[in-house]
């Protein structure tokens, strides 16, 4: 069988990309680029005490959801436009990058504006016609698996950003559905070399939402970094138990300090770059 | 915990809902309502050839991909607005509906304009940003269960729908991702009782993209008939070895004769009324 | 490839096995065998009631675990040897046949000379010592399909049972382990077609195990009647609710009851012979 | 709910167990125990030669499979008793220990003769009556997850052993089934951490056996060290495309050269004891 993705095949580009984010944040090889914050962006004082707590460590991508994508029309939805100026500005006050997710076609446009890594939730992994969208766009798009896809179809998926010549594509594995209850999703660590081998994209992952509890981010993230991985995204919030969402998987100022000190000495002993 | 569903369920609304798609035509208990046609609309002659073939049996529905959500970019896309005429033209000279696929957001205009059910697929089936949109559409939704979805997740998709007031909504079983690789996905049985007892809405099957493959069409219909499945969703193609996409669950219409025939013996067995 | 399977298969044996357990059962294609009972022989008393309830229906086979196969050593883990004779004696009292699981290869003697049916459970299905053991016994033996396991190696399972010369194998489909919660496991509906087709062997349906709950048990085994499965195995307990496992799956006398007629009469709408 | 297991719970006994093998072969935090050899245990000429390419390198845990566990009844199902002295014979040559699974209750006093470590392959994670006959013996258990096992069930399965005091007992981690068609199995990583938080008992990881392709065992066994595991099992032929079963993930010589050292310095980075 012809594979269904080529121009995001090592067939096609030899050569790993490297994805440009800014002159201190590339996704490459020998880089471990780690995206943190909160799950979403409740007010402007979480996502700004997170702000300056990570940038303080050294974090230099800070994450918040804006526009939510909900299983319930009746949970919390995010704070839309207004929840992307304090993002914005929270990471403008700390030097940080900014990553958010576009939920639909319609907010192209406006989240592009203020997120300088623009992401495609899992939900959406085959949302065919955003895809097609965002590979007009020039800022990097974060494509994350679809909890339910395969390889070939994540890297189908990647392949609509790539079909008009764009190049600056993140992958982010980040769990897929099993019977498997103690975990949220499964995090399919065999993805991070199945993913390198067959594409030139760089990948990251998710050990939050594919493990959607706190105590293994740390070995989770440690095994990514290891096993080759380009980076993570890592949910953290000044007071877990009173989040809006995903209280139960997002670390504490305190937690996240560890585990940031903890890979700091892995990526050291590999001789890995922690960005 | 608390359901993430409401307006769809039987504790807000106790009866069943029914669907009215034209007067002889209502998703109903004891009818059993028949959509049928090609995976797309590859070209006029063949839309128009299936629809004559159709209506005289006494099919009344037609379905017919235009925009096509297809896994890779480089397979084909469908006809797009072209097809939507097709589709069109070939359903009014037979007297029939019309069922098809709204890709995203920025099609729901135009494809509504064609369509007398408007399909939402199964990789689309958390789109919250195309289910809200639709949900102000006056035009019944055909929504898809997403192949990675739970049945709380498929409700909760309907709960988009529904949430500011829509009501006639189709529900359609079409199989779940599992380990087992003789069928394309598991056709989920038990989410016809399910549904029915959990929610107000007609849930309806589609047998063809469950299986994958045209030898178990007629079981697997026959089994959703006798569990109280209020419709069901066929392929069928005047030369499935010739079809553009899924030929290998497309019934000929010798074979879409024959189930015709057979279903209509175990429905009048069973004191429903085949639609 | 090469088919795992050989000596079971529709190549080597065109014509449908038919399976004797006495004059008035055979499984058979147009027969529609019922086996119903206990999850458990919990005590005399418990199992002589259901069967004197069921022998005046006119079910034919009583079913009871023995020697039981329970996921933690903590539970229940049967009345071994005692439970055997209980078991036999109530069907003695009411002329049934009896159906018991086998866990080990230590058991096969023992259980052999109680059983009328040797049931091989899910957890067993590829238990392939024990699989050669019952190779060797002249009596007939239902064969569950493993819930982790593929069509394929359900039948290779039973393959190992054929390989020297036993004929009289019934399959049993029981439902997979999926990510669905609503269900216990999903019953495979397609299985059965797909079965009846690659093989020659009879297959019921347990849409007890496959749900895990009662409130489905009818339409599921209305679905599994209507695309030609050939039995099916019910537990039902005179005290659901202080059954001592499994209580939640199993109907009272009188849901049965319904069950029984409403079965009735679709079968006889169906031309089917409920056994 | 209560949890099903108990006796290997970290609220039983709360240190971790070591499992003791030899003087330098112990599965206790901080060692990294790798087991390694050919699938099964073709001839005398195989086995040896792969023992004295592992001896050398210094490698002290040989494995082979004697007694198959094979899908299909047609398949090799090993050289049985004889197998199981070549495997002896080899080990003995090399002052190397030796592990091979048990297939069955029959088989229990033979292979112990013959075997340091006794495993119990994932089809028989469920065979209850197995579990409890080798929790009789004194020789360690190494107990493989069921491929369809959560890591409760896992759990519970070791619960069996260690129902009469039975504690030398390791853990393996050897990838679950999936939807993912790119690996025969996902390899859990999760459950490493899991495990080792619930329970006291060591787990190491089946790198080759989940992926079913060897491009990834390198990696998947520094995840695996990284994150924890206690060792690991890892295939290796000395013709790997003439291996009589498991070919596909079966290392050469030459790759298992270089993946003891990779594994070497990763170990000495982390201040682990490769043994």
């Amino acid at each position: 069988m012809n594979k269904p993705y080529h121009l995001v095949s090592r067939d096609y580009h030899a050569l790993d990309e490297e994805v440009y984010v800014a002159d201190d944040i590339i996704f490459a090889r020998r880089n471990f680029c780690v995206i943190a914050g909160p799950c979403t962006v409740e007010d402007r004082v979480v996502i700004e005490e997170t702000a300056h707590f990570l940038a303080e460590l050294g974090v230099k991508m800070l994450r918040g959801g804006t526009f939510k994508a909900r299983t319930s029309p009746h949970s919390f939805q995010g704070l839309g436009a207004k929840g992307l100026k304090y993002l914005r500005n929270a990471a403008d006050q700390c030097g940080m990058k900014t990553v958010t997710e576009i939920l639909g076609e319609q907010l192209v446009e406006q989240v592009s504006e203020y997120a300088d890594i623009l992401q495609v939730g899992s939900r959406n992994s085959q949302n065919f016609r955003l895809l097609s969208l965002l590979a007009k766009q020039a800022k990097p798009v974060l494509l994350k698996r679809g909890f339910m896809n395969t390889i070939a179809e994540f890297l189908s998926a990647a392949e609509y950003l790539a079909a008009d010549g764009k190049r600056n594509i993140i992958l982010c594995e980040r769990g897929i559905r099993t019977f498997e209850p103690m975990t949220r999703n499964t995090l399919d660590i065999s993805a991070v070399p199945l993913v390198q081998s067959e594409s030139c994209l760089p990948i990251i992952v998710d050990p939050s939402h594919a493990a959607g509890r706190t105590d293994i981010i740390l070995p989770l993230t440690r095994a990514a970094i290891a096993c080759g991985a380009q980076g993570a995204i890592i949910e953290v919030h000044p007071q877990p138990h009173k989040a809006l969402c995903d209280g139960k998987q997002s670390l504490s100022f305190k937690q996240f300090t560890s585990l940031w000190k903890n890979i700091g000495q892995l990526t050291q002993a590999l001789e890995i770059e922690r960005v």
